[in-house]
């Protein structure tokens, strides 16, 4: 499916005829397993399971998941088929929910039914299906272009700081935080990355250390609160992370444990970037507060595998991600262009260059 | 050993007529587990392997592990006893290099023996395993009086952050931090405490979750990386840590992640104090970059258990403590007084008071 250009990456998702694989993220670095997703409940449970994650990549999910939902929709009439594909939406919609991305890609979807009201089911699964690969692709091209116009920002033998996974497993291709480093690292910058092992679920640990690796980028992980001392330590000239969510303003909704990163970069005048495909952005939320933020099962911070590691009964606040406030932000690195100020205006105006050109085409 | 007065605490160590006895702070809370230490080795190997941990329990430790060395030095003239002595001081010394208390108490129990060259060996023997009973006896109290002066900073229902274990655990009883949370309890101050899990040897989820279930203290445990959100939300009121070392102008050395927690505390106008036993101020450090920084093997951060949380040949650090510089940090809960300003001033008085007060016993 890829063209021999791309890198050695492992895909996250591909869709093989009629059906969606995955690779289950939650047993790499260990193994790696290969899922056939075929239902919309499958699908759901992946991407609530986190075997397909990141923002991104849950996004592309979710279309394939619509697809596999209405697919098998048995209705002649647009009415009674419309009402289906939004319930199946809302479904696929309710697997996670701070990640603007699933809602995005489905809201693309059935806007494009309504759109298509004078064809057939049949067509319209067909277009479903085209619309979903569409997004598909179009990831790989927005993550190739944010690494590229990110590159710009990254001095020669960088020394970066990112946390949680925001590479290819993240997206379809490249990632976003990460498709800088490795446009910054094939342009011979010699970038060092520190990796946050990202607690609870440690997808620094297993999958950005496993992926920074196989593309030979120097790494070393630490562990999340381990970044106060690098940063104090001179030891960091950027930090970049993905993005889960950016609100109208600016605000950031991305994996626990991005605030402090945000704070103690502020402190010690470290450039702090977010690497945000602008379907990531948000206007309708017109701040961080108003971005829902998921709450995890307690067990994924007490338990690793059989494993207990704190006493039973423990009580446990698991919040997913954190919301880091713009004025700690200082650029947004999207597939238009990179936004250092006036985020309120920027934000706007970028995404609707992008929805126009859209329309256009 | 203790009297009923004292709570049911499990004592991290006791002596017993000829040896130390330690619970295994490394199976805790899954499986309580005692040792017993008969010699020098075992006790350095205990010290190191954070069998037992906590910057007074280890300086507790190094004494009763000072005098399982000396015991068996079989010589009959002082100048040979006080090299072989010194050896094992420096030995003792060489387990963990963060925490000045192990410097302290040896620095005690050596120059005592400087001070009794008149007495037999024998004699200088029964007075160093005297002194040691005494250290360990002293810092109960110190402890005790630590969480009686600090419960006066603690409000009602105080929502109070903590990191790493700072309980009986980590001491002789009561602990530091803990202490102070103890006694807010016993005075139905119904304190709520957020326990950062403390990667990478979870010392907040292992430990303290079990010490504060134990005293009916409520918490919750979260990632370290959360405190972030918990401070921003407004959910804490007062952060409240242990210290391994603190220099001559307040530079706190502290469990990794604790600087993070102060930089958001003061970005959040939290009150961010330090439990500090006066064995833990360490004068002759005039900041905190003169404290060295233990680093710790990487597999603690990669493997728990038999589980490997990373790929193999993954590059780690692990500095098991990081520097918070004075001016973050609102002030020092001793058994003294609570130090709030002038750190460079008031903690060489207390400090030397004190000494001047043991001197003049």
């Amino acid at each position: 499916m890829h063209s021999n250009a791309e890198p050695d990456a492992i895909a996250s998702i591909q869709w093989t005829g009629d059906k969606a694989r995955i690779i289950d993220q939650t047993r790499l670095p260990d193994e790696t397993v290969y899922l056939d997703i075929e239902t919309a409940e499958q699908m759901h449970e992946a991407i609530q399971q986190l075997r397909i994650r990141g923002a991104p990549a849950i996004g592309i999910a979710a279309a394939y998941g619509f697809y596999l939902g209405i697919r098998s929709i048995e209705v002649d009439n647009f009415k009674a088929f419309r009402q289906k594909a939004e319930s199946i939406a809302n479904y696929m919609a309710s697997a996670r929910p701070t990640a603007v991305n699933i809602q995005w890609a489905l809201n693309r979807l059935t806007q494009g039914i309504d759109d298509r009201k004078d064809l057939s089911i049949d067509q319209i699964k067909r277009w479903i299906l085209e619309e979903a690969q569409t997004i598909h692709e179009n990831d790989k091209q927005t993550c190739k272009t944010i690494g590229e116009i990110g590159n710009s920002i990254v001095p020669n033998e960088a020394q970066i700081l990112t946390h949680c996974n925001t590479g290819s497993l993240a997206t379809s291709l490249y990632g976003t935080a990460l498709s800088v480093i490795y446009h910054a690292h094939e342009n011979n910058k010699k970038p060092h990355v520190w990796v946050g092992e990202t607690r609870p679920l440690l997808q620094g640990a297993r999958l950005t250390t496993w992926e920074l690796m196989r593309a030979g980028v120097h790494c070393t992980l630490i562990t999340d609160s381990a970044a106060g001392s690098v940063i104090k330590n001179g030891q960091v000239d950027l930090v970049i992370v993905g993005t889960d969510r950016v609100a109208a303003n600016g605000d950031v909704a991305n994996k626990i444990g991005t605030y402090p990163l945000a704070v103690l970069a502020q402190r010690h005048q470290v450039p702090f970037y977010v690497a945000a495909p602008l379907s990531s952005i948000d206007l309708d939320k017109s701040n961080g507060e108003q971005i829902p933020i998921e709450e995890r099962n307690g067990t994924e911070l007490t338990e690793i595998g059989s494993k207990k590691l704190a006493p039973e009964g423990t009580r446990t606040y698991t919040p997913a991600f954190d919301i880091t406030p713009h004025e700690l932000v200082n650029g947004f690195i999207t597939e238009a262009e990179i936004i250092e100020n006036d985020f309120q205006y920027n934000l706007k105006r970028v995404k609707q260059e992008k929805e126009n050109l859209e329309h256009a085409e």
